[in-house]
């Protein structure tokens, strides 16, 4: 007997019918002798109606008061959903019981609509497993210390799944998505991708904060944290298949590099095209110049990915870095008229449309030369490579955005990761 | 500058337009220097469309666990709802705050779905008054002491919005409908039918307990019990119009019978088509024969309304009540099925083609043959009663369904409450 979590995303809960089967699924386990607990999504579109019944009502507003209301209505959707389950599984003739976050608790700090999760209270949720009942806890969301009702952002769901998982000493938390695992890369862009077995900790890190959707990064990091076990498979197969073959189904994430893990130098190509590119030329090349351009946008809230300074020449240097999307005409109206000529930089200049292409792999460490076979590759398919970004386990390049399938696909076969037919 | 309590039916909060309109009303009167609480209803037609969700997914099931979980998907309703309010007062300018039940706390009792106010406790709503921001609390639930979630039943808006102004001594709770009032009797029966400037509260209090809809019986209880004057109004009049205008519109239902109250000795025709009558026939006239029928009937947790056993015959006697059409099939079987053949009664017969129509005036204490002319009224029309019920301010009277509207029109007219040319 086991204690397993899991999560649904929003596309399970997509209808009755579907809610349907995610009961009958989590009835197999509970009957097969595990304690389960399962942690929904609101039902799909639900959280996209009601902010957008808000969005009608008032333009967005940077307050905190603002932001309140938000998290007071987005986390209904997760209520909603949690409570549909549990009547589901009831009527599969099993005990089970919903809570809303602020029941179990879920504790978070303030930050709505962005909030972390500071500690889980595991009393009343054990209370209910040891009584024989399946508990449904409402992911997304949280309480803060006082008594508001916060969300994680977008996607938090995965996240209050693992942090729930840790709390409880899960022995595996099941991330069931519309995906059937971690794959090499996005199947789409190459269908000759595979999927993996396994994947390191630290490879599902970097793959989920270089663009991989599969799972939102900060689950990858409570997990990282607490050792949580950790599997993604998909909510698609037939909710009667055999238990034990679910249970190996999709990918695992691991902790420990052991014998049985595959043995690839690089184990997958992630991508993102939703950054842009800002480069201010021209800065006089004095002390303190990354900290003159990027402490404003800091200042700003605005993330920055891939940062560059070319070397100086003649006292001037440029000075490049990546910003998500939403945030570049904000950024790019910042530098401009109000950094660029503080600093006597020339001119700020940006770009849209580039692509970030990375390769991933826990092998990279103890190999040489993986990142002189991607720039090789790379180079043999015309394809200019404008920024450079490397960590001991991956390496990241900034392309022009119409060459981003051409160096997926390049570099999967060029690291061995192509499907054997 | 008064403290005052407005609510919101489902019908006013129906879209993000008619929710900006309830905005700019509650500005108006937060501008003119009251101390504002609002208690809004979920958006029509979204506490049907969660509960069909639940219905689709299980048969109902007579279950505590079941209930609970109606609960908690229920009460996302007016949640969702009441953070949009806050939203759109925010967007006028206007600090305001959202509350679930759970989060001021309304404490209830544990009967999920028509649980009862135990208590309200004030002092962050007062917090949030005394800084100066307008304070919205979800109607229609509360939290158990076991930190469940808790909903009223079905109009239990009106009864938050009652309860939330006798907590806080609200020197006014205003319940904004979709009708300007009430009325001396339904004005789609009677076109005669004249708005009552007042109506005092135990009047009100049989108006809704004999079919009037205009006002929750239990908000009416809770508003006599704590003394809260209470006010209906429409939500319908343009939001911008001088307020001391809107503040004595409507009706108002009041604890006093003062100099200004109208002295009709009749005060509204109220009916009720919502019953059905069973009869128990040749019953053996003994000791306790009441008992013996309406005992199983309580147990079976049916409502019984008007009874009245005929005189004994040759030791044998009738026995006749009405119930509410939804448990009608269920007590006729109970009786036919077990307490008929318990007690040697010859025949159960039923019928659910009646009609219930009432006189309801205060003036009935002091006037003497207010109800002998109610039969005389019928009478001439030839209606014939078929049960008669009377108490200290009403007098209700069980008819043919067929002469539901021509016994209302005469009655009014009858008791002078047509409306003067």
């Amino acid at each position: 007997m086991a204690l397993i979590v899991h999560k649904y995303g929003g596309t399970s809960m997509g209808s009755p019918e579907r809610i349907r089967n995610v009961a009958k699924r989590v009835a197999k386990w509970a009957r097969a002798g595990h304690q389960m607990v399962v942690v929904p999504s609101a039902m799909s579109g639900e959280t996209n109606r009601l902010l957008g019944l808000a969005s009608e009502l008032a333009p967005s507003q940077a307050k905190s008061s603002y932001y309140r209301e938000l998290d007071m209505l987005a986390s209904t959707g997760e209520q909603a959903s949690s409570a549909l389950l549990a009547i589901a599984l009831q009527s599969e003739g099993m005990d089970a019981i919903s809570y809303a976050g602020w029941q179990v608790p879920v504790r978070t700090d303030s930050s709505y609509t962005k909030a972390r999760i500071e500690s889980i209270d595991d009393v009343r949720v054990r209370g209910d497993l040891d009584a024989g009942r399946v508990v449904i806890i409402t992911g997304f969301q949280g309480i803060d210390p006082q008594g508001n009702v916060t969300t994680l952002g977008r996607g938090g769901s995965d996240t209050s799944a693992v942090a729930i998982a840790a709390a409880l000493k899960a022995n595996e938390c099941l991330i069931y998505t519309d995906v059937d695992g971690v794959y090499t890369t996005d199947p789409r862009v190459v269908p000759a991708a595979k999927r993996l077995g396994t994947v390191s900790f630290e490879e599902m890190l970097e793959m989920a904060s270089l663009g991989s959707k599969v799972l939102q990064i900060r689950s990858v990091e409570f997990a990282g944290k607490y050792k949580v076990p950790m599997r993604v498979l998909s909510s698609f197969t037939p909710w009667d298949i055999d238990l034990d073959e679910e249970a190996k189904s999709g990918t695992l994430i691991t902790f420990e590099e052991d014998e049985k893990m595959e043995k690839a130098v690089v184990s997958g190509i992630a991508f993102n095209r939703g950054e842009a590119k800002i480069s201010v030329l021209g800065v006089p090349d004095t002390p303190g110049i990354a900290a003159g351009i990027l402490g404003p946008v800091a200042d700003a809230n605005i993330e920055v990915d891939v940062i560059i300074q070319n070397i100086s020449k003649d006292g001037k240097t440029d000075f490049s870095f990546t910003v998500n999307q939403g945030d570049y005409q904000r950024a790019l109206e910042l530098l401009r008229d109000k950094v660029a000529p503080a600093l006597g930089a020339s001119e700020v200049v940006g770009n849209q449309n580039i692509a970030k292409v990375s390769i991933v792999g826990i092998g990279m460490r103890s190999h040489v030369g993986v990142a002189s076979t991607m720039f090789r590759t790379l180079s043999q398919e015309g394809v200019n490579i404008q920024m450079i970004s490397t960590s001991e386990i991956k390496t990241s390049v900034v392309i022009d955005e119409k060459y981003l399938e051409l160096a997926v696909r390049s570099l999967h076969t060029a690291f061995g990761l192509d499907k054997s037919e």
